[in-house]
């Protein structure tokens, strides 16, 4: 019996390189003093249908539970993470800066990159409207990326903000109300013909070559985006983005900066991707809480891909994934009349927090040694006939120390410490 | 909008106390040198139906999905461990020592310590038959308690081997064609009225009284507990077990041990569970893979109301929690014209891997200090009119040193390296 199409089985190496992106994105989400919140697997459905309307709730696993409940695994976070901070907004000081690490679920056509079930990590910034928060959301992007050793040849933030175009659709005489449909022909141009897209803007009063001109001349694209820029720019970290004004992200709920993360060659899918959604919060709560925010996904499986197509990055992670199941101490039997003793000492091993193995049963000693060297050990206890005298092996470099079994755990509790 | 009934919201010191449960498993866990795996949220429904028949079926989440596939959320993790480890049980050395933390969903009745939606940790030995391998389980199994500041006085293994009754049934002149039943009554013998025991023993031949003399003299009930018991006390943990012959599980496919872990106040449901399922990973998987087993669960809820009634534990939990999400640095801008420098040295403090934050815009020095110490930093550096010259505050002593900003990341990474 296999597992189910776009879902994934984990083996110890799987879960070693999971564990590598998952801990890396916690690590450097708290650099930037974001704390994990998260919410559960299975959600009301009407939570993501309020939000996404159509869009997402074609994807959906979606059922009835025993109790007639229409239910839903979650497909993204944000309308949980809504819902957290309207029923408790008052209890924490802002501005909130929570982030989850989290799987998420997707009825989708399989495809390179796409996956049924997934991991995402997500990272939002609520109570906040200046652009000095937009700014610390995008380097909080760049330096995720940055901890995995990829660089600016290997990546590139695409920066835009939906009120550029609020400004061109103003000139052009079109309220905001206008704005969805004219953000949906902007999304598509660059998949679709020439003459459809011309078509579709002539609605809108303008023509191909304009709105190219503007797309091409982004600077003064809107005076929000060119501060987030600047305070990027001021933390070493111009050469990571672009302003490109195609950029306008497929959901409704977005009200300024919006960003995609993609590699450079332009082979994968979106690396990361998210905006302002002001809004939204005030939305999903019915009104019962009202907070700017802003936030962003990354997802595991194109990040996973990118690095795997990248040596820098590659190298780290296979380092990571080699050592990861290593052990510390090797406690071998020398004399199957001490494993008593070697049990003992064993134990206190482990209780000063060492990784520790030992044969569970009589072996040949030489045998004994490989296990050592295949768990990656650093150090092989010998527990023979000398008890309560034992023999200490460093296996790196192949040097012998005798001491007493005493004396053992406290040795190797220091080493391990400054590893 | 609120979350389904039997499922959790984790705000951020939710998700501190999480983690620190989860945390503590995988570092004992890995100290034993055991390696972590995970599977899909989503399985087959077969999957499950195979194993444990009628037992856990009525309590799945079960659906069908968009493609017309019979799927449920996983109750439990051993059917996915057999069938991972059956299909590639030939890539790894044996024994196999596994764990897993990770999500798990059953349609229960809402009652204390069960929830629809909780987290489990699981531990799997495999491919060693030995009483030793018992041993080494049982023993992880008392450390993970132990890790959180759990003494033998706040619980206890209450050790089984249904091996013993698999004898007493023999004796009785019934084969083990009979155990199932047999065990069924035993397990049940607490919570029912004497009279209706008596009944059901007397088709076994045998009376009550008999079947108490046999528990309460367990001391010889098999050779093999016997020498698992041996084990621990040269382990140094005898004092955290008894034997229980009334523990059975209820699951069929136990062949040999079996354990329950209780608080010593009998007041909670159980902490843990398992035991040996010598012929399990052969049958789940049609016979492709035969390999003797045995593990046990630990699930989240129990023991953290175990931690919560117990000070000791209680204080270690939430010393954890309130230091979580502590940052190293805070950047203090003093002068707002020197926002752009400040900014560059909070980019310098992250990339050297410290917790920064600093005011995204201009703020009072004394509500600036304020921040600091609610968000637990160590030290503030005040950037103003001395730049290039800082200083850099540690909050809990007051002592203030003046240093150039060039000096300031060295400075602070190594102090933060000790800590």
């Amino acid at each position: 019996m296999k597992t189910l199409p776009g879902f994934r089985d984990f083996y110890p190496e799987d879960c070693a390189r999971r564990e590598f992106i998952t801990g890396t994105w916690r690590e450097v989400a708290r650099r930037y003093g974001f704390v994990e919140y998260d919410g559960p697997v299975l959600e009301p459905f009407e939570l993501f249908a309020k939000k996404s309307g159509g869009e997402i709730a074609g994807q959906l696993f979606e059922f009835t539970d025993k109790g007639g409940r229409h239910v839903s695994l979650r497909p993204e976070m944000t309308p949980t993470l809504a819902r957290m901070v309207a029923a408790r907004s008052r209890d924490y000081r802002k501005p909130l800066k929570w982030f989850s690490v989290a799987s998420f679920f997707r009825y989708e056509k399989q495809q390179r990159g796409r996956l049924r079930e997934f991991l995402q990590l997500n990272c939002d910034l609520l109570g906040d409207e200046r652009p000095a928060a937009d700014a610390e959301l995008a380097a909080l992007a760049i330096d995720l990326l940055r901890a995995f050793g990829l660089t600016r040849e290997d990546f590139v933030v695409r920066l835009s903000d939906r009120r550029a175009w609020l400004a061109f659709l103003e000139r052009k005489g079109h309220g905001a109300d206008r704005a969805q449909d004219f953000l949906a022909i902007i999304d598509k141009m660059e998949r679709e013909p020439a003459e459809t897209v011309e078509a579709k803007l002539r609605e809108f009063g303008c023509g191909l070559s304009e709105v190219r001109d503007f797309i091409a001349n982004p600077a003064d694209a809107s005076p929000e985006i060119s501060r987030v820029t600047r305070n990027l720019c001021q933390r070493g970290l111009g050469g990571f983005f672009e302003i490109d004004l195609t950029i306008v992200r497929g959901l409704a709920y977005y009200t300024g900066m919006v960003f995609e993360i993609f590699d450079r060659g332009r082979t994968l899918r979106a690396l990361a991707g998210g905006g302002r959604y002001d809004r939204l919060v005030h939305h999903l709560s019915d009104g019962a809480a009202d907070l700017p925010a802003l936030g962003f996904g990354m997802g595991d499986v194109v990040l996973g891909e990118l690095i795997a197509a990248t040596p820098r990055a590659r190298v780290l992670m296979e380092t990571s994934v080699r050592t990861a199941g290593n052990i510390d101490v090797f406690v071998a039997v020398a004399d199957e009349t001490r494993r008593s003793e070697a049990l003992a000492l064993v134990q206190s091993l482990r209780d000063a927090g060492l990784r520790v193995d030992y044969p569970m049963g009589p072996v040949k000693l030489g045998k004994q040694f490989q296990s050592a060297e295949l768990a990656g050990a650093r150090h092989a206890v010998l527990v023979g006939t000398e008890w309560p005298g034992v023999k200490v092996k460093e296996l790196a470099t192949r040097t012998e120390r005798e001491m007493s079994a005493d004396a053992v755990v406290a040795d190797l509790s220091s080493t391990a410490a400054v590893k």
